[in-house]
């Protein structure tokens, strides 16, 4: 950023901050509130930030690591959500109904292949990606389609007037990949970044962890976060940190869910460090390495609410408490306006 | 309970399990979401638990402990944002017009006379409280005016079919009160239950301290979870114990806002321990004691968002919280409806 920019960021940072302290309540008194007034002004570069148009993109695909015996539920559960996503039966459309939320279901890699069915993105970079334990989970002309593709989904959106926008996914097999990510850019120990995931057993945990062993092993040259993103990712990661790159260069608000969405973010944050700025973390998961990833990340979740369920069911809990940031903002006396004495 | 309604109760607490874990999600990824939806119906007596006409009550009045400095803001401010949510312009009349929430406001005892205003309940019991450090701060007529006054409007509500009720309050001088209740009802130390309030300089926490050391002395024979009400409690928290032991006695939702609502909360389970089956904490509060207040109870939040504004703001902002558990039990397709296979 140059200086200019620099300046007439402080300067809307101290208008945004005088506002939000104008407001009849003891100063800091709305505190995670007033952080997300001020975040959402910053990004959007106006002291009067609204929210236009909010959406949550599911992106699904399925993991050739699961032959290791590393999930609690088959693959075809990944195929069979998509077509719950598309008829509405699934968490994400109850409370994306709930909160004014548009949601877009994308088949960016499921195994087998999906009908094309009415409100399905269906564009599968391929059928599941291969087993990151014996080769790369995917080539890296497969990486480029994929965040291609969530790239080109955010900027029709972006064409639609929405300004914030939320990243959830469904994919069997997928919380090893994301540790994976998670032990690979933050060079951790495979123990410290799996967890029970869906709900695995103790025997699936080790799996799990053995999994990440050999791919440590494997991969171990591979030193480029887009190499990494190849190797150990999965096709929605993929789509997900196109999307996330993509919203960025757009200016619009990032909405990060549980546990994969955020080892998404992690892979958009190491190949370009200021996406981290758009970004808004709506939940911490009950999956066990995710406050360890947020903490590396240096951010702090709006709600803990032990969810573990993806599909951007934290981002779209979280949406009325983004609403409430703007509307006091927006809508609440000054001390001045409403005749209310100040401290002594 | 006699041992037919505990079987009844037990068989209720099965259905509904058995609703939750049927809905297509891995079993308690939904989180608190689903202990949500588990309490909600167990209180309602359905498995098909709804909100309808949710309702918050504000009652405010001031408190003559103040006369020791206790507070960073003047008593004036009570009666004048009396006037501000009465014009709409405080954060809880934004967050209650964002989430469908009815606000009723209450003067239980407000320094000075206010006029009675289109949309106030202007009943006030008396003009502030006396200085707890010196006498009792209310007579037991007071008191049970008090509380009757919160009794009668939830009644009212309740005829209007309400099941859901959060309580908020505004008194300048509240958070010592509240302290001292925590203090002699749990027996803790004054230096355990004290905190900045609105926003007090080490100074005041000093001096509210003291109050609390004061004020024990004074009414160390004070036993009955009544007299120690009528003794530290002020005309606003009176009003929320009352109205809190009658929603219980009508089977009603009762949602709990932060600290001051906690120690109400905590004295109406002195009253009457079965009053917390009914009750939700919402939110707990940047006031250094209330984490152990609600520890004390045995009870987690929903949310922390370091807020510590009272006003009923912690109850507003979760009511969609609340709602997304009502909306995920009534509205997610089964395993079986949707054809989703179950864990392997």
């Amino acid at each position: 950023m140059c200086e200019v920019e620099q300046v007439s960021v402080e300067n809307l940072r101290l208008r945004l901050q005088k506002r939000i302290d104008s407001k009849t309540k003891p100063p800091g008194s709305l505190g995670i509130l007033e952080d997300l007034a001020l975040k959402m002004g910053l990004i959007l570069k106006t002291d009067r930030p609204k929210i236009s148009n909010p959406q949550i993109l599911v992106f699904a695909a399925d993991h050739g690591v699961t032959e290791e015996g590393t999930s609690a539920f088959p693959s075809e559960v990944t195929a069979q959500m998509v077509l719950n996503f598309l008829s509405g039966g699934a968490a994400i459309n109850v409370f994306c109904e709930q909160n004014g939320i548009g949601l877009g279901v994308v088949n960016i890699g499921v195994k087998g292949s999906l009908e094309s069915i009415n409100g399905l993105v269906n564009q599968p970079v391929g059928y599941g990606t291969s087993n990151f334990c014996r080769e790369s989970a995917m080539s890296i002309q497969q990486l480029d389609q994929a965040m291609n593709l969530g790239a080109s989904l955010v900027s029709e959106r972006y064409d639609q007037n929405c300004n914030v926008i939320g990243f959830g996914e469904m994919g069997i097999g997928n919380t090893t990949s994301a540790a994976a990510l998670m032990s690979f850019y933050l060079d951790l120990e495979p123990q410290d970044c799996v967890g029970r995931g869906t709900g695995i057993d103790d025997g699936g945990l080790k799996r799990k962890e053995m999994a990440l062993e050999r791919a440590r092993e494997l991969h171990i040259n591979k030193t480029q976060p887009k190499e990494i993103l190849a190797a150990v990712g999965g096709f929605e990661i993929a789509g997900i940190v196109g999307a996330m790159l993509k919203a960025k260069d757009l200016g619009m608000i990032i909405l990060v869910d549980g546990f994969i969405a955020s080892a998404a973010a992690l892979a958009a944050f190491m190949i370009e460090p200021s996406s981290k700025d758009n970004m808004i973390f709506c939940h911490v998961s009950a999956e066990k390495a995710h406050c360890l990833l947020l903490d590396k990340l240096d951010v702090k979740p709006i709600l803990d609410l032990k969810l573990r369920l993806g599909e951007g069911t934290g981002v779209a809990v979280a949406l009325p408490l983004l609403k409430s940031a703007i509307l006091f903002l927006e809508n609440m006396a000054s001390f001045e306006s409403a005749g209310v004495s100040d401290a002594l």
